[in-house]
């Protein structure tokens, strides 16, 4: 059956998933970059960007895993693009260029409505304006057997968690320290509400873990 | 000259740096062992616990570097043993046996005076009922030019921390979240209190990461 995944997320060491300060010269505010270090050199990043080359490792089994085979994607307007409120009229398509890396329907939850907006290589922007519920329906209806990836950012990675609504859970941390930023998990007690550790890799540029959600009385006995 | 150091101190991925629901029988709380994998296989864990062998790697390097070559170390009441208020005359010498791993003048930081305890192997535990500042002070005199732990519990850290007075800080993330317990760091912005990265290693156990506090002119411009 699907499943709804957060997967290749970042977080620093002391749990954020962006910096401060974000600015359209820094969409990841101050040093947010510094947690893409596992995925940045990767052959599957370099092939999302268009680029040549790049590192086949764990981190790059990571970064493929994070982006193939889903069937839909959920992402929050801030990740879409700089502007808020009402939509201007400035021809934004996302941050991806013509062909973004989603390759599926990918849901952008937002206020405001929009019609979608049909890219190359598969991807198709749909704008969702009743709310993360409505927004997974209509995924789930995308997806048929495919894994739906709530792709982020922080607020729609921690609304979904915090609905109970995320089956499965790749994060990345990075050797890094913020100290301030998006602090999507703050707060959350990942153990009950049901994760346990399924596995873990440690590589020099993250320490990946695998949370998954087991049936209640499984992880009662984890 | 001497530096005040946190070293080997173990955190989950969500920040914790002990479990919940301590007890004699579990004193790092739930599932807190969880967080010294990459510590109890070394070959210097082995060595302070009186076993023969144990890993040589990189943890077992970090292991080592975490408890040799201090001048003095600072410790909580609740580390040193599981009494609390008044003094009871129960014998208790800590969690460690005759001969304790810390080599050194080791401060307890406690509301209730006591006379020094002499251990074996060079451990004097004295009993600092002046708070973090006075047991600071006495450390440095014991220490000389030697560095100074500051060895633990959570609350002690984060008040050291907290206060300004660390000047090196090795964590040792590892792969568990552990949903609940004590979080040290939580709300501390390393950044802006001065700390820089100053090294990382990932092992398949840990996240090891060493924060230095640069001079502040200099830790600006990182």
């Amino acid at each position: 059956m699907s499943k709804v995944r957060v997967a290749g997320f970042s977080l620093s060491l002391d749990g954020f998933s962006a910096g401060p300060d974000q600015s359209l010269t820094e969409p990841l505010g101050r040093r947010g970059a510094e947690l893409f270090q596992w995925f940045f050199p990767t052959r599957s990043f370099h092939a999302m960007s268009g680029q040549e080359g790049g590192l086949i490792n764990i981190d790059d089994r990571f970064a493929g895993s994070s982006m193939e085979g889903f069937g839909a994607f959920i992402i929050g307007r801030n990740m879409f693009g700089p502007s808020r409120g009402p939509w201007p009229d400035d021809g934004w398509k996302g941050w991806w260029g013509e062909s973004p890396p989603f390759h599926a329907p990918t849901f952008v939850l937002t206020h405001h409505q929009r019609p979608p907006l049909v890219m190359e290589g598969g991807t198709v922007f749909h704008f969702v304006t009743g709310g993360i519920h409505e927004a997974l329906r209509v995924a789930r209806e995308s997806a048929g057997d495919k894994d739906i990836k709530i792709g982020g950012g922080a607020s729609v990675v921690r609304q979904y968690l915090q609905a109970g609504l995320v089956d499965s859970l790749h994060l990345a941390f990075s050797p890094t320290v913020l100290g301030r930023g998006e602090a999507p998990l703050a707060g959350i007690d990942l153990r009950s509400i049901g994760f346990s550790l399924a596995n873990h890799t440690g590589t020099e540029n993250a320490m990946h873990i695998v949370l998954e959600k087991a049936q209640q009385n499984i992880s009662d006995a984890l």
